[in-house]
């Protein structure tokens, strides 16, 4: 069974409004349904249910890596959201082994993901070209302990990757049609290319680039997820959704010269 | 630079409307656009683009396992979808390592996924009650190379899993709640449960176990893809989409006993 | 052309998020963007741009039912969206000369653009159970200069409707199954059902009683706006939308003795 | 009560995929169910139902606008749907009353639901520059008795509107930021300008054109509707949807001279 160690980040959670990502450590965590004392925590296990100061029942859970994504990362840009990173995913095939090369790295978010599913033996190579957000990526990381799946470089890929024969491409740019051609340089023949962003106008360009650059298999796609209030006779979908964050474009590589 | 290697599947890309998933053997692939001798294929590279005899450029792709799952699996059940498996990764966490059950199998292509994502340490448990179903999904599921990491089952899950503290436990099946029991005994404290459901009933049916069982954060969502036809002046989405797969419940399980 | 005329109800438009809907008479109207005397309009033709004395241009607009509904009704009950109204009128054919009947009232949004519609030869009774709810409708309702269109009745329909041969019934209650024996007797032969109601569980009671009183053409739609921003180079959905306000039935009545 | 008389459209609605749109003549009507006498249902009374030679059940209702529309109008263009016209009129308040001008005619679907709503004192110009949309809409128009209310042109609307001081403007077509300037023109001031296509980048261009003309409360919106299958224990939404039909783009004329 699986305890609490100290240090570890930890999910107490209390409805389905309200849970709080905390470290396990001598401090006494306040709520405005009473404290509970953290320390006590520390060695017990997973999935047990706590009482506050003021008789609040707190269920501690492991937290996963979107409640540490969502909870702990400091945002100092746009992020790409969990339901989209999922169709990143499922729709190229990244996972366990594959080389990515991500850009821009923005917070983090996606870097994170990336590097979780790659493991153990990928590796993601996070471009950004803005030293603030690289530091405050790196900080933001450094809570998943993925950092030894990933490799963090200032630099503006529209100068190019420093890898070549990559698995994948992942953009996250203002401009990521100037970057489809570093992207043909880098990835390997019948390599996946995703990019995502939040105006038409942005995939409108990206997708003439990939055709021009001999790119097949080109999807753009949205996806909206709706969460829905469940209890016997009064379910519904929940009033207020996201109706937007980004379009997602895929393609795959092709060689330019044809063989026959 | 990664080649095609005699017994691969590849991918021959014609256009957006039409991809064909093809063993590579010494056989001619006929389509309506002229034949390929895939023999002539075997030990070209990826990303390669050939003509057929009339002429029609295809574009020689690796498969993803989604190609693989669409095309090639044998669908005798309804099968979890791409955007639907994305969700479930990134809501759970579900990744390299995990141990995963799932019940029922069906045809196999959540398989095909859980086991893709937990490898190279994790193992999947698939239980299936039919016979007949878990026939079908041994053989597709063979043409994924992932059976190093499945273990299949023949047996209602409503007698209990075999195995226990379980990272996560994946439902697919028609009384998901009457499992709810089972899934809580078999997952370790912490846990995840996820339910899969076409309909409304089913998820309230589900979630009032879930709450019974003390399982916490549960969650109910659906997830919507809409594709896009893009082209500079003409962008628009398709008019026709999916409206409708099923719904995902989420929950983490916590520890019936209340500690203080 | 059209001029402001004292006691005219007019759309002081600013811009997108802030328009404010005032009555045209002597008094001065203030908002964080400077003032405006508002009887230096009356006389005045619509369409006309005005500054405030911060200099902020304002338009002066003739509202339409829709903005004096969303700015001026009092809501003390959710309301039915135009949205929803709209597909009403275009499902039904609810449309001039129409006789229908409304239960219940709530707010009188409804009730507001039933009136507006069926003008000038058809009439709409509107029934509320709660007294409270009622005279507050009748005050909204007195804004919109509807009331000639419009007859208002304190009664439960779980006791029937005073009217018959009715071209259509619309139903916004907690219990819309409980009144479809009612309906039934109140819509001529080939008249039309409508209710509307926030959960799938109401829904399903509804369509079972509907189908139980012989109602045919059953259908069953929910209905979602996306607002975009729109600009050349920047255009994409807005981030947040309402994701839920209620599921519509619809259907006609059919004679329950069958003749060959 | 209301009875079949000799001539009327009657819909014959079997189940919820299948009903039909015939006139009551001599003739017999054939379905693979059995057929029809339409001749004995002349003088019964609507809502009644009936019995095909082979047994099976019709109810024979008084079709709705949008039933004849979708049903009987032969479309030799693309159509805009009850869905998106619900919204034009609940957004705008075209109703009894108004004066509209329509372009393009198409197949006469819009100009249609114009009229009916104008009822009985407004009017629909109708504009259409080919001879055979128009000849094929003022066919299918004439299927709804509504032609009183509609004054078809054949007319191209980039050379402008025959009328001035409308209430409202409604475009269908392929350039409509071309007739943005006309528009203005023959709208009244504060009217109502509506604009409908398929793709971003014409609602691109056609706000660009209405804010360059300083129309105000541009507003962008797309409209989805999903059907849902509803049976106690079962309910769910239907598989497949309409994923786009075209986009709304709204606004409100506003004089070009500021006045202080």
């Amino acid at each position: 069974m699986e305890t609490v160690r100290k240090g570890d980040y930890i999910l107490l959670y209390l409805d389905s409004k309200r849970s709080f990502l905390v470290k396990a450590t001598d401090r006494v965590f306040h709520t405005h349904r009473g404290y509970l004392r953290l320390k006590e925590l520390i060695g017990k296990p997973y999935g047990l249910r706590v009482k506050s100061s003021l008789g609040a029942e707190f269920t501690v859970l492991k937290p996963t890596l979107k409640d540490l994504v969502l909870k702990r990362f400091r945002r100092i840009t746009q992020i790409i959201y969990p339901k989209d990173v999922g169709l990143i995913l499922t729709y190229t095939g990244i996972g366990p082994g594959f080389r990515v090369a991500e850009a821009g790295v923005g917070s983090g978010a996606l870097t994170a993901f990336l590097a979780y599913y790659v493991r153990p033996d990928g590796r993601v190579y996070g471009y950004e070209v803005r030293q603030d957000f690289l530091k405050n990526a790196r900080r933001n990381l450094a809570k998943t302990g993925l950092m030894d799946f990933i490799e963090l470089k200032l630099k503006d890929v529209r100068e190019g990757f420093d890898e070549s024969e990559l698995d994948a491409v992942v953009l996250d740019l203002p401009t990521p049609w100037e970057v489809v051609p570093r992207a043909y340089e880098a990835l390997k023949n019948s390599g996946v290319f995703v990019s995502f962003s939040p105006t038409i106008n942005q995939v409108e360009k990206t997708v003439e680039a990939l055709r021009r650059w001999g790119f097949v298999s080109v999807e753009t796609v949205e996806c909206l997820v709706r969460n829905f209030k469940v209890k016997t006779g009064e379910t519904r979908p929940e009033t207020v959704m996201i109706g937007h964050t980004g379009y997602l474009v895929f393609a795959r590589k092709s060689m330019l010269e044809l063989e026959v």
